[in-house]
């Protein structure tokens, strides 16, 4: 049997106790790791999470690809924002991507001392449970917050999550967060739109009018992608799964 | 409207994002907050944090008594543990304690940049609440968790003072963590020995053994108790409150 630990908030995630071998998922449902999803779904062959701007605006005089956001708007030079809305309705096959946002690269970059990342939201749970219940690894999953501060509809992720892999039977819960979202989740999920209306992260892009994103966001199980960390940026793992069975 | 914040670990603390003048209530169900109730119930008049064992002996060579617990033991040379069984059935009239805990003392000298501090547990839950009620500030409740892992004991005590804060139609809920205890609480309250029962603490004081107090610390309301921080430590605010009517 193998482990499932949730941290709340980046700044939890020093504390989580996991010793073995495990995977870091993030969790950025508003967002990022949506709009991981969607982009791979429009074809990115990589994308690459950048901490700061300046390293952004070498990217992209690199040629590369970019995407970035600050206080949930698109900064100026980039080619995206944040908008997995926007993503989808665009043609990116096999481009690369380099991306930073408020807090979902931060999480990336915590997670890199681990050597094994992945990328969940909503969007791609399904996708993303199947994956990690092959891997025979513990999972911490780690939500990405919103400055450091816990977010409803990341708790609410992870909570669905442990759900999925609970009913693998291959995984247990094995800490209060774990559990707590797991609750949260069993209390929401049959009106899933109602309760994240309540999320302050959800009323910040509602006052944005990102409408599109924030229906698309809590659409379950819409995406096949499977993003995963190679060392160098996520790439997509989902033909690899298939290839699996 | 008054505010509430929730923190979820003394390590997010950092991250509210009150400003005006609050004050913050910290919660340490197992066990702190809650023996800080009991011993006040014995006679207690004041009891003194002290985050480190030396400065505790030095209280202990100046006349005071003194409490320690760590990993959930009571230290060898302390007058007391962490046990809110044993204070109750001590006699403590007007007796000074110094006080040192794994967790709650931690959470209470970050709390101390702030002037207003008040204790909360499961056990003076309707005596806080009223008190807080009647004090018209904002309100950061710190749940002092585990080793700054989150406690899911603290986190259900925190979203019952965030129901009879709302309740009393002077406060409204801030942030996405004052929500989520909220609903915890909810979808507990109902049968809360059973839910407390999956905390990872729960399971390391019952493995100690202490039956006592961990059927005591969720008795609910059995405490007059309103420990509130004076400049030096706590002392009981109850006979107070019954002034104010």
């Amino acid at each position: 049997m193998k482990t499932i630990e949730v941290c709340l908030s980046p700044a939890l995630y020093e504390f989580h106790s996991n010793t073995e071998e495990y995977i870091v998922v993030i969790v950025d449902v508003l967002r990022a790791t949506t709009s991981f999803c969607a982009a791979f779904d429009s074809g990115v062959e990589i994308i690459i999470p950048v901490q700061g701007l300046d390293e952004l605006l070498e990217y992209k005089n690199k040629g590369y690809y970019t995407a970035a956001e600050r206080e949930g708007e698109k900064v100026d030079f980039a080619d995206f924002g944040n908008s997995p809305s926007v993503f989808l309705k665009s043609s990116l096959i096999g481009k690369q991507l380099a991306y930073s946002t408020t807090n979902g690269t931060k999480a990336v970059e915590l997670a890199k001392r681990n050597g094994n990342i992945a990328a969940a939201a909503f969007v791609n749970l399904q996708a993303m449970s199947h994956w990690l219940s092959v891997q025979q690894k513990n999972i911490v999953i780690l939500c990405s917050g919103w400055k450091n501060t816990f977010c409803l509809e990341d708790s609410l992720c992870a909570g669905a999550l442990v759900e999925a892999l609970e009913m693998s039977g291959k995984f247990s819960p094995m800490c209060d967060a774990a559990v707590a979202s797991f609750t949260l989740w069993q209390n929401s999920k049959t009106n899933l739109a109602e309760v994240v209306k309540e999320a302050n992260h959800f009323q910040r892009l509602l006052k944005l009018g990102l409408h599109d994103d924030l229906r698309h966001s809590f659409r379950l199980n819409c995406s096949n992608a499977i993003p995963v960390w190679n060392g160098k940026g996520f790439v997509d793992n989902s033909e690899r799964v298939k290839a699996f069975g």
